[in-house]
């Protein structure tokens, strides 16, 4: 029995985007959903009571940072990642493989697996499918990815090639080497660059080892927007509809609205975080970056149109002096602003497709953000 | 009629300390109280929620910072410092003297007031009595500072005689300046340095200004406890008994009880949220510096005996990572926990005054904190 179940409840006449819900052990997910990045088990400034007061249902966590800090038998000493950050909903836990990927000279890729050197302190280091596995078990998410090559992008098609064709065999040492199929469910990755064939290619070897869910990797990686819809628009129609969609590293308003219309259930990414840190808020109407000076004396909310916590009690003005100041407050406040915003328009995002109404809503969206479609 | 209000409650039978209340335009404070400081219009890392969660009847805020950035005259256009960070209860404000004249080689007094230079851009300023008086009227605290000079530690018997002279000058001079005394209550500042006849002497000529509070300042700063106290011992009893007495800038739980032993109704200071941010929690037991390796694996709470929201959710290991991973979140759960333990504690002295007790309380705290009498 997996621990991951996806119901399927319509599919949205007008656009094709599904709605559904994900069973977990941690709980029961509305899809399509957005979900908020903890890399080092916190999503970063916030607690998990604010959490779900904008009522998230899954986050994600980092398999590398926690492997690398506190070490994932910490994490197992204290009952597990949910109960180490007092997170009692849903956890979804990456492999690692991305960010080992992404340490590019400090890293050797062989069959077995891929050495590379710690961004903390230069130790070395060994991750195979099967440690990856072992690691992920022990912090004990709801959902765990398979061990997987991203490949750059632009990549040639040989390059391509032959990284699928080793990240299905991972996929498949990842599954034999997974300990508690009844209480995590784990998810396998597609891969294939920008082309086609392999895209196909992927789907169908990694289908083939059924997994209670798919992700979609290797998008979001540098290529053109256009381009990461043409390869969404020809990928997930080759997934099962039985299971959940998981677009990885995709959190922009406008890319999370045209994932959906072609298909994905789940999203992830630190965008709306990390800009938080940075002074920038995501609004109704864009972007808006409260750091500079035309809000110094600006006493609206960070998006008049949005009554979370933040919007409800503190100007532009206020927000813009905390960040001015370095002050924590400022991260917090918009960091708890921008999550809601995007689990918001995902819950609005939902009740459109309920509607049959996705790309009406879709133009009315992007006309008010001031998006080009 | 003062914006400010001294009740006398009772005087603790074993100790002689004083139980009362405050009355502000925001709201009763019950003393002996300790005040959390809001440097930057924001008690770093906390939302008014939460210092409401814990208690906090009155915090304090900084005129030299809020002059320097966002600027008095913001402040006062979003409707004063209540209104602009969104907190509805009592505010303190400093003059800002004491920053200025840390500025060390930054700045020259005269008889008309102080220049120096700007910690964040050089830019140079100038702050007189009037000025002082003019920024705390615009940010709009409950109960405001005159602007005093506040001697160092050590210095002699003429500067310190001159400079109390000349903050006896000032203080007349923001009485003068002082525009809304109905509004906000402007208390006087005793100085006096470590010498007996000077402190009586500033006592004596800033009570004949008759502020609706006093405090005692030049203290806690670079001179041993048992010196402060010995001050405090003399300076103390001078001061009216209808009136709050506040001892600037001391916050460590030892000093906090022999504060209260000599008479103090009002304290603040920077201590427990900056050693929070440096992974440092008070606790019944004496300091937890949760970063040090050795709560690595340590499950239990920050302090076993306390029941705030910190403690009953994380465990030392969990904080301890977050404090090396420097996530927002370690700050948050340790300044939390830090204010919540000298608030608490300052509601045990109460009772403890009330129940005539309070030299046993001292005796009790103390061996458990580890601290010699």
């Amino acid at each position: 029995m997996s621990a991951i179940r996806y119901e399927h409840i319509k599919t949205c006449k007008q656009s094709g985007a599904r709605l559904g819900r994900i069973h977990t052990p941690h709980g029961v997910i509305d899809t399509p959903i957005f979900m908020p990045v903890g890399t080092q088990a916190t999503v970063k400034s916030m607690t998990p009571e604010e959490l779900k007061e904008i009522n998230a249902k899954i986050i994600l966590s980092n398999t590398y940072h926690l492997y690398m800090r506190p070490g994932h038998e910490l994490v197992e000493k204290a009952g597990g990642l949910h109960k180490f950050m007092n997170w009692d909903r849903a956890i979804l836990t990456d492999s690692g493989g991305f960010q080992v990927f992404s340490l590019g000279p400090l890293r050797k890729i062989t069959e077995e697996g891929v050495e590379f050197r710690s961004h903390l302190d230069g130790s070395k280091h060994f991750i195979s499918p099967e440690k990856a596995i072992e690691i992920e078990n022990a912090l004990g998410a709801d959902i765990i990815m398979a061990f997987d090559e991203c490949a750059p992008y632009p990549a040639s098609r040989d390059y391509v090639k032959n990284s699928l064709e080793r990240t299905t065999r991972w996929a498949k040492r990842c599954k034999d080497a997974h300990k508690y199929p009844d209480r995590q469910g784990l998810f396998g990755i597609v891969q294939g660059g920008m082309y086609k064939d392999l895209r196909e290619q992927s789907a169908y070897e990694i289908m083939e080892l059924d997994f209670p869910g798919y992700a979609v990797g290797g998008l979001s990686v540098g290529e053109p927007k256009p381009l990461m819809y043409e390869v969404l628009e020809y990928t997930t129609p080759l997934l099962p509809k039985d299971k959940p969609r998981y677009l990885m590293g995709v959190g922009s308003p406008d890319a999370l609205i045209e994932g959906v219309i072609r298909g994905i259930d789940m999203f992830d990414c630190v965008l709306p975080t990390r800009i938080a840190r940075n002074g920038t808020a995501m609004t109704s109407h864009g972007k808006v970056v409260v750091r500079n000076a035309k809000y110094a004396e600006d006493f609206l909310p960070l998006d008049p149109e949005c009554s979370c916590y933040t919007c409800r009690n503190y100007s532009r003005a206020y927000i813009r002096h905390l960040v001015k100041a370095n002050e924590i407050l400022g991260a917090r406040l918009i960091t708890y602003h921008n999550l809601y915003f995007l689990l918001k328009l995902m819950e609005n995002v939902r009740q459109a497709i309920r509607e049959d109404r996705l790309l009406d809503f879709r133009r009315e969206f992007f006309t008010k953000y001031g998006y080009e479609l």
